[in-house]
């Protein structure tokens, strides 16, 4: 099946189920994640988020696990969502009452079902499990909460203890069962057998899949699950979970809307601004490299590719970034094609000539080779040499003066030259690179509308003399700037950064970052 | 199949070719991540890890791209490693007679094959493309050259032209053919059905996968390939290149080991270090999250899981970090469970009653639930309260003051108590977090001569009020402590770290920071 001329063929879209339920457990498994650990009031924050997005149920924490999380759970239920909130249990009665208590409407009861858990950890056997199964189900029933029954380790458990275990529940009154690939053992083709046979010889509204991607495989696996017959999946924000973290739900729901052609309950042009915020409140950086929410996932640096962009989208991009909220940008570097360097300066409002475009086009090539990234300042100074324009700089920093401490607000004061004439500014921030920064938007603002985009620093190894390099994208209106800072002192660094990227912006009038057509 | 007791059922490792050849394009594809250019002297570095680590072919570079990239084809292709160097090229003379150039043993040339990149990128037909593939892959074998032909596209191509494209290759002389998913579009099904397809029409000993992870399944495709008669694959350390990278070298080689049973001939346990050098020289972090070569991939904080840990590491880890030369951690935090805490305070030398423990691990909890990460050393400092052992803080922070700016030396205040007597400090530095620890360490240096001797920040990301993850190890003597401090304010955030490392020097005349099992 083809969609469109030149579009992709279509996974068969068939074998899946009419309804495919959305659990996350973002808050719960996600927040499992070693050195993670978020407050109550965030907790709320991610939750509404997820809720706007249109998951069906929120796993909102773990309510036995400590006070903190049981006034979470709290919260999050009574804020009055749209999606089911959930609490994870162990199979004792302190767990259940803990989320009885806790208002949710449901209940993430974990059992564990391979020998190596129920013997190594549980110090119990098969048949001592089946019971506790059958006891606590009855006892959540009894709590007046939705059952979801979780087999943990199921994916190593023989699997008829497996079954006997689940239709146990099922008998008991639990309203869904789920399989848990806890170490991320599946592999596609197992994922499919194993829940096309729970599938049928389980007498059972909802059958969840839950995996983990120790192998990398989560996201195949699920959807190998979800072929099979399985109507539910469980997915964190950015893959967060124990070790490897669990399956990516913006890798899930794109795969499917894109490759399988479904329609989801699920508000995709969301996607990026919610991995966003759950990086910041976790502390979890995301890799460039991640795929859907990446840094680089709508980037396009070598010369193939760029070329390719600009005769066609679709040539090196399978996924519209406008699709998940994201954007798409063209970077410069040793890579580069000429196409794509003609259209980032293009977009700068500059058009040299064939012969001047030669030799900053080797310019550009040769700062390459020599490991530098060439980001639009660069490009532009390059540019501007080759030309003979005069360097165009619209800010000098004349001054700048910070102060912090502990008895002390960050606070910050700049003198700047902004097309000649002098301005000032002076702000407090959260640090002396905040106060910093702050300072030179307050000082501008007024001329030159500029905001901060993206701030990275690249980690700092060593001693506290070791280089800095940061790198920021600067926004104005609709048009971007990449420029980046090297130097030892962090605040000097971030605002090289920020005033070459501001240069860059103010200097030039183009048509703004090149957007491929 | 069961390999062990309490082992998982590995899938069938039947219908694999007894001979899979691993393809690395960490230096071609991987280098392509925007934003990354190696110098020829690091290309050089990880080139002779790769040898090592024992893959089959280098892919070094595009010799034609520029000077930098053929000097660092040529510098490897000269090294007299093991593995095949190779280069890749598109279809016309003047890349090839780079690559031939360059030394190179093979060439990877890349022939747009689907309809799409033939209509818009390249703005010729379907005939033309098929005599520029005939014409070219002569001239490479002319030149001397073993001819990997790529089909890029190939995923969205025509099914027939595509084979079509091979056939006219490997008439004209081609010694392999690669078939690449360059939008990352394919599903485990569909990878199945292609690399059955292409195996069983074409008469060429080797066909290869080529794999992106745009939807996260690049892993799971490159082995549905493999698994469908494909014997060999390209892959790159970390998941580096295009957009969300290429399939993850790491991820597939352990799944093949792991999960198939199958053997290679790779040194899996250089996997940890090989990646970990990568990511220093390109500067691409590697989210904690990622599978096999993550921080946290192998680190365990939940209490029923380190509780399981402590019974059988098996329970909650299906790979061995020894396998890859990772290091098993356990973390404290909120979801940490007695076991675990446990364990770690007897590694301490700290044997608490069972109602200080109570105590004791309610506090960490409390700490966790207010977004704390729980380190050795704060674990240290409640139990030391816990067990009435006297508060030691021998060193207490009253006042810092930092100034930095451009026309400004960095310069620091300190006002502090050491062992209850104020002592002061001021310094200057290169920048104000370099002031203030030269500040902090001049206070108190004639009393405890205390160095710091490792500084290191995690990547900042987001904006500049994101939280600032600061790591120290102080040096008194031969004791080592690690310590670590967490802010919105750099400055505070390194000062939290080093003073409190420096405390449990002091503090503590036994042997250093407390190391958990």
């Amino acid at each position: 099946m083809r969609d469109v001329k030149w579009g992709i063929a279509l996974s068969n879209p068939d074998p899946f189920p009419s309804k495919i339920r959305i659990f996350d457990t973002t808050l719960r498994d996600g927040e499992q994640t070693p050195g993670v650990s978020l407050t109550p009031e965030n907790k709320l924050r991610i939750a509404k988020r997820l809720d706007n997005l249109g998951v069906d149920v929120i796993e909102a924490g773990f309510a036995a696990v400590s006070e903190g999380e049981m006034e979470a759970v709290k919260l999050i239920a009574d804020a009055g969502l749209q999606a089911e909130i959930c609490s994870a249990a162990r199979g004792t009665r302190g767990d259940i009452d803990a989320v009885a208590k806790s208002g949710a409407d449901s209940i993430h009861l974990i059992i564990p079902v391979s020998d190596l858990h129920i013997e190594a950890k549980l110090k119990k056997t098969r048949e001592q499990v089946l019971q506790i199964t059958r006891d606590m189900v009855k006892h959540a029933k009894d709590s007046g909460l939705t059952v979801e029954l979780s087999a943990e380790d199921a994916t190593r458990a023989d699997r008829e203890y497996l079954k006997k275990v689940f239709s146990t529940g099922v008998e008991a009154g639990a309203d869904r069962v789920v399989a848990c690939d806890t170490v991320g053992v599946l592999t596609p083709e197992r994922s499919y057998d194993l829940f096309r046979d729970l599938r049928q010889s389980l007498d059972v509204p909802v059958v969840s899949v839950h995996c983990h991607n120790d192998f990398g495989m989560a996201v195949a696996n699920t959807v190998a699950a979800l072929r099979a017959g399985a109507n539910q999946f469980h997915a964190t924000i950015n893959g967060l979970g124990e070790r490897a973290g669990n399956a990516s739900l913006e890798e899930i729901v794109v795969t499917l809307h894109n490759l399988y052609g479904l329609k989801l309950d699920i508000k995709l042009q969301q996607l990026y601004s919610i991995s966003q915020l759950v990086s910041r409140l976790t502390g979890i950086y995301v890799q460039p490299n991640k795929a859907i929410v990446g840094e680089n996932a709508f980037t396009h640096e070598s010369g193939i590719h760029t070329q390719g962009m600009l005769a066609h989208t679709s040539t090196y991009e399978a996924i519209n970034p406008e699709l998940v909220g994201g954007t798409r940008r063209l970077a410069s570097g040793k890579h580069s094609g000429s196409a794509g360097v003609r259209a980032t300066l293009s977009a700068m409002g500059l058009t040299p000539t064939e012969e001047q475009f030669a030799e900053l086009f080797q310019r550009v090539k040769a700062a390459g080779d020599k490991g530098k990234i060439v980001t639009d300042a660069d490009l532009l100074a390059i540019a501007e040499s080759v030309l003979g324009l005069s360097k165009k700089k619209p800010i000098q920093l004349l001054e700048i003066t910070v102060v912090s401490g502990n008895t002390v607000t960050a606070t910050a004061s700049v003198r700047l030259k902004l097309n000649g004439k002098e301005v000032n500014g002076a702000a407090i921030g959260v640090g002396p690179v905040d106060a910093a920064i702050n300072a030179v938007k307050k000082a501008i603002q007024e001329v030159e509308p500029i905001n901060l985009e993206q701030y990275n620093v690249k980690a700092i190894t060593g001693g506290t003399d070791a280089m800095v390099e940061v790198m920021v994208r600067m926004r104005k209106g609709n048009r971007t700037a990449t420029a980046m800072g090297v130097r030892e002192d962090i605040v000097m660094a971030s605002m090289d950064a920020v005033i070459s990227g501001m240069n860059v912006l103010i200097a030039y009038n183009g048509n703004g970052a090149p957007k491929p057509s």
